[in-house]
């Protein structure tokens, strides 16, 4: 017996708003905390200023550009999209306005995930940084309950989003239209839902990226290496700068991308669960959701039995965790495959196991990740180790090897990618699942699947991702603050797990786009067949369609460079600001002067809002030009398609380039820090230090902006192909 | 009236035994000349020897290397092959005898002119320095004339190779066959000479690439860096090697590069030719080597008008040179032609003119790369300017600037390729050729047409890249031997525009590969579609076909990474080597102990061996791997494709990225060093030289290489093609 539609809406609305009241209980919990001394708050309220007037202005530049892109959607679905004979809305302002609605709605929830998640995190600094004081285990709670915020947050809101929609836009069909009819055109209206979330996370995530490595590149290269003061010296007027940017760069910047993930993904999902209608009916589309609700339940659980001894590894705290929640969204999401699956409309007896299989394929496939991130990031392996060693001769020889790593990095992540890929394809197309004319036809549906296993554990990876920047914040404001010295102990190993935990995001977040990104491109397939009644075929030996993969990859490095660019811009704005207050106040550096903190605060934030807009509109429009100019040739959909796979398959093999070779050098320069090759201050260490520096744009710019420009193109393409045909 | 093959053949054969004589002629011309004083004398001999050893080394590797694939070609092709009903070698042992001969022509081929270049070379730098003791024209001439040696002999054998076999293989084909049954076979059977030319190329160039890199980054972090001592400096005990290097690096292995692209794009566009036998009969064959011999013969002219005054810029003579070569190869091309497709068997009228115009677009697409590249690598224009400025905030900036422009420079060469692509096929489309079901077939033939437009000026383009080290050995040779100022004053001229000819080579040599390379897609095609009588479509939206593009990009990223990390350890042992005699002979400093250039050069050897062998093999065996391994999906074929295509893009943009990168940090260097930003021994000089020597492996070894492999993969396909169907 298939569940119903209102019981599965009521599973997942419910466990969403649960894991809503459970984060503001959390966030109340995190707020109760103390905030320890005096100068520790100063520093913090300095800090929560900057991040949230950035956030502030830059929400609003967004909202500007989203409003144009809303105008767009109107208008091109109005009076200019070719109408489709078997449209659920017959009015075509009608859908127009559906298609809006929805994207702005995508557009908004992504913004107000990203602010409720930096809002909790730059009050969590404070609170870790002074329950630190006294226990590791305190601190490591505040830090990861705090970063739970953003990451139930973030999870939920997609969830109720996408789930909301869906049933406001049921309710709303006429009762003349049977579910079989309507059903298979719902998803595609909430299609804008997911433009509207990866349009936010494009800006939030560039934006973010840019300021935060400005101020940090300003920061230390005025304060490090021409003025010789530590790392988060009080005296260093960018100081404060550098630690909003970890917020914004990180928490609402990697917040709104992981939310347009999930918001992507289900979405992608739930399309290709419509092909299988006649068999799953209504549970076939809303099992992505299903699974996703129970792994919000999942990562609460995992989140809540984190903790460490004083004298334990903090990592391997986080690492139960992280077992735990998967463990648990497992069975979730074994228990759903029976429940939603297991009792299908046709006969298909063996389906809900072969797509069992499918999610253990993409949980496997996160384990991978995650396993190989660590191999290439940290400095207990041969990468890292090399990078160092290669530093004794200098900087150049330390960039050569960093780079090499960097691009060997992209192998094993590739090899694990397609065999996730063509392993569920064809675990799905065993399931015995066949359309009319009895060929198979639930291989998408399996590597739609494989995605969800791989997203089960989203909230508890996105709140170690947020524990980065909090334990990152509190252990500057111990050290601005001059703390002693045990307490910094406490931090450091701290903010050693966070660097670790941000880089497993990032390889997560990687991953999960190369699977959604083909969801998206066959939902994108199943679009243009649905308007055209022809299959598109991708045929990239045909010239034109070979020039726009070309094009399409080509928008990849076009991308990198603007934003990396970008970056260079900014902090040189930075560098200027603080030689000025350096070379006007000479009381800065003997300490009897204090520098204009905010001042820097405004350079970064105007610099990065100014930075963010050519790359991001970038993005958008090359897409549609392309499509526009390949449609006069008659292949608007087929040129899209090859530039949108091509992109995703160079995005791919880039973000891994930038995240493993910018983490590879951070942790390079650490290892050092630990006393090899002649440790603090040799010249291998400043070697090393040339390496961290160039690594920062591309592993916290670059790289994360490129796993949303994959996502991006996707939804772009699936809201504008109408368009293209 | 069509012209007959044998006066065809005879035009061609002429032309390139003309050629050859001539080269001949050129070449005693140069030894005829000065050598210059005795100590002068004593280093290009050591130049000699090292070069001359190494390259009879690596040949003796690389021989070892193609036999074992001659044995795999031979028993594949006689034993596991699918054969082909309509065959012209009926017997399986003779064609995989064919195939597997043609194989061992073309690797022999392509060493011999790789060595006669080389050849030339070492014996042209001497004599360029000693003439650079009286002028500088004398000089421009000797050069100039040493480089043309190598560019007429490669093109000229390639043109005898391909057309001598086209001779020999039609001579042996059964009488009862009409040429209409065997013509469209032939080529095929030629292919293996052009995987021959690739095999050998791609050793040579990673070898070389990988010498000489090891070599310049072995002597610069000791010498300049460590020890003080300028480059060049006689004390240096690897400054031979560097110097060997640089012949090794780019005239042998840039040689054996443009032998492959010739005689792969040749092929390729013979097999476009056989498609259109209904109109163009043997001359539609033939066209693309008659335009080539007319191409040689515009070289040769072209060579020998170069002149400068003394006080005038010597790059404005090599530029005259250029455009005489490109117009009177223009007028032999809108010849041929008209001779050879003007009069066709079936009625065409417009069809010579469209495809002239292929050419002229082919042309353009030349003109267009030198254009480009000139702006992204010379120090006039905005990139290398920036990429000097951010060397005053250290080298990290400039490593992010450096990294940032080589990513920005693909963006207008993929726009030039695009439209040349579209362009030249719908131009081609347009020339009214139909097949029996009135679809247009001309589109593929206008590419292969813009192909060989673009390749009329191989000659002279060679002439002047081996021009580079030839001028670059010379400066090394004044330099070492103390000779006046006033004589390395025209020689540090000729060495500047060396370098610039050398960068726009390589513009020159990835454009022909990016439009060859779709030549070779389709000649794949076609071959599969002989075998199979099926149409291949490459649509990469099938989940195997996209992860079969997926490891094609991946490839590229695993390739530069060994290559770069070759070079790495390479030149690890040079530097531990330097440091050794350093130490032990403390009287090299001083001058009164000489240093052991002999040990180094036999150091680099050994390494550069070794460590091109990983790589090599990788790019040899992993498209195997990939075709047998989807073969047992069924789609063998296809997959190879995507794999292939996608390889392809990524190769183009990454060699662009790494060509155009380590150019410009190069002349960011230079520039620096005209004054500009403290010049000389300044920090920001410092800084730059981190950038020059980062860009080193990227420009000299992994950008090269990528040409090849892009090429390489393609006739590798194409040979196997039979086993993965």
């Amino acid at each position: 017996m298939q569940p119903t539609q209102s019981t599965l809406l009521t599973i997942i609305i419910g466990a969403s708003v649960f894991a809503l009241i459970f984060a503001v209980w959390l966030a109340r919990w995190v707020l109760s905390q103390q905030r320890g001394k005096v100068e520790m708050q100063r520093i913090s309220d300095a800090i929560q200023q900057g991040a949230e007037a950035f956030l502030t202005r830059q929400y609003r530049t967004i909202s500007m550009l989203a409003i144009v892109v809303a105008a767009v959607i109107y208008v091109g679905y109005a009076f200019l999209r070719k109408s489709n004979p078997s449209d659920p809305v017959s009015n075509p302002r009608m859908l127009a306005l559906y298609v809006t609605v929805s994207f702005l709605l995508g557009a908004l929830s992504s913004g107000i995930a990203g602010f409720v998640g930096m809002w909790t995190a730059v009050r969590a600094n404070i609170r870790t940084a002074a329950a630190a004081m006294s226990s590791l285990n305190g601190a490591l709670q505040v830090a990861l309950r705090g970063g739970a915020v953003a990451g139930l947050f973030v999870v939920s809101m997609s969830l109720l989003g996408v789930a909301g929609l869906f049933a406001v836009l049921t309710a709303l069909t006429p009762a003349t239209m049977t579910p079989a009819d309507w059903a298979p055109h719902i998803p595609f209206l909430i299609v804008g839902y997911g433009f509207g979330a990866s349009f936010v996370a494009l800006f939030a995530q560039l934006g973010g990226g840019i300021y935060t490595k400005a101020a940090d590149v300003g920061a230390d290269l005025v304060g490090k290496v021409e003025a010789g003061i530590p790392e988060d010296d009080p005296r260093n007027p960018a100081v404060i700068a550098d630690l909003v940017g970890d917020n914004v760069g990180d928490c609402a910047g990697r917040g709104a991308d992981l939310f347009e993930s999930t918001a992507a993904e289900n979405i992608g999902a739930m399309i290709l669960g419509v092909l299988l209608y006649r068999y799953f009916g209504i549970p076939g589309i809303l099992f992505p959701l299903v699974a996703g609700a129970f792994g919000l339940i999942a990562s609460i659980i995992g989140v809540m039995t984190v903790k460490t001894r004083e004298d334990a590894d903090p990592m391997q705290a986080l690492n139960r965790g992280f077992y735990v929640t998967a463990g648990l969204s497992f069975v979730g999401f074994a228990g759903a495959c029976k429940w939603l699956l297991g009792a299908p409309l046709q006969a298909a007896p063996d389906a809900w196991w072969h797509f069992l299989l499918c999610g253990i394929v993409g949980l496997l496939t996160s384990v991978a990740f995650l396993l190989i991130t660590q191999y290439y990031t940290e400095y207990a392996y041969r990468p890292v180790k090399a990078i160092a060693e290669a530093s004794q001769t200098g900087p150049a020889t330390n960039i050569i090897q960093g780079i090499a790593v960097g691009l060997e990095a992209t192998v094993l992540p590739v090899f694990t990618i397609g065999f996730a890929i063509v392993g569920s394809y064809y675990l799905g197309r065993a399931s015995g699942l066949v359309n009319d004319a009895g060929v198979p036809i639930g291989g998408l549906y399996g590597t739609a699947i494989a995605t969800m296993g791989m997203l089960g554990t989203v909230g508890y990876v996105l709140a170690m991702d947020t524990f980065g920047p909090i334990t990152d914040n509190a252990g500057g404001i111990i050290e601005m603050s001059q703390q002693p010295e045990s307490v910094r102990a406490i931090t450091d190993r701290l903010d050693a797990v966070g660097n670790t935990t941000k880089a497993l995001t990032k390889g997560y977040a990687i991953g999960s786009a190369a699977l959604a990104a083909f969801l998206l491109f066959s939902a994108y397939l199943d679009e243009v067949f649905n308007y055209t009644g022809k299959r598109v075929v991708v045929d990239i030996a045909r010239p034109e369609l070979f020039v726009a993969g070309l094009l399409g990859a080509m928008l990849v490095f076009w991308f990198s460079s603007l934003a990396i660019k970008a970056v260079g811009r900014a902090a040189y704005s930075v560098i200027n600001e603080v030689r000025r207050q350096f070379a006007e106040k000479p009381g800065i550096m003997q300490g009897t002067d204090s520098p204009d903190y905010g001042r820097c605060v405004d350079i970064v934030t105007i610099g990065a809002l100014k930075e963010m807009v050519a790359p991001g509109v970038l993005v958008v429009a090359f897409p549609i030009v392309v499509g526009l100019v390949f449609k006069t040739f008659g292949l608007g959909a087929e040129a899209v398609a090859a530039f949108l796979m091509v992109a995703t398959i160079a995005g791919i093999l880039m973000a891994i380039f930038f995240n493993t070779g910018g983490g590879a050098w951070d942790n390079a320069k650490k290892y050092i820090e630990t006393g090899v090759y002649g440790g603090k201050r040799s010249d291998t260490h400043k070697a090393s230090v040339v390496g961290d520096t160039v690594g920062d744009p591309f592993k916290d710019t670059a790289g994360p902006s490129l796993h949303v420009l994959v996502k991006l193109l996707s939804t772009i393409t699936l809201v504008l192909a109408p368009l293209f045909i």
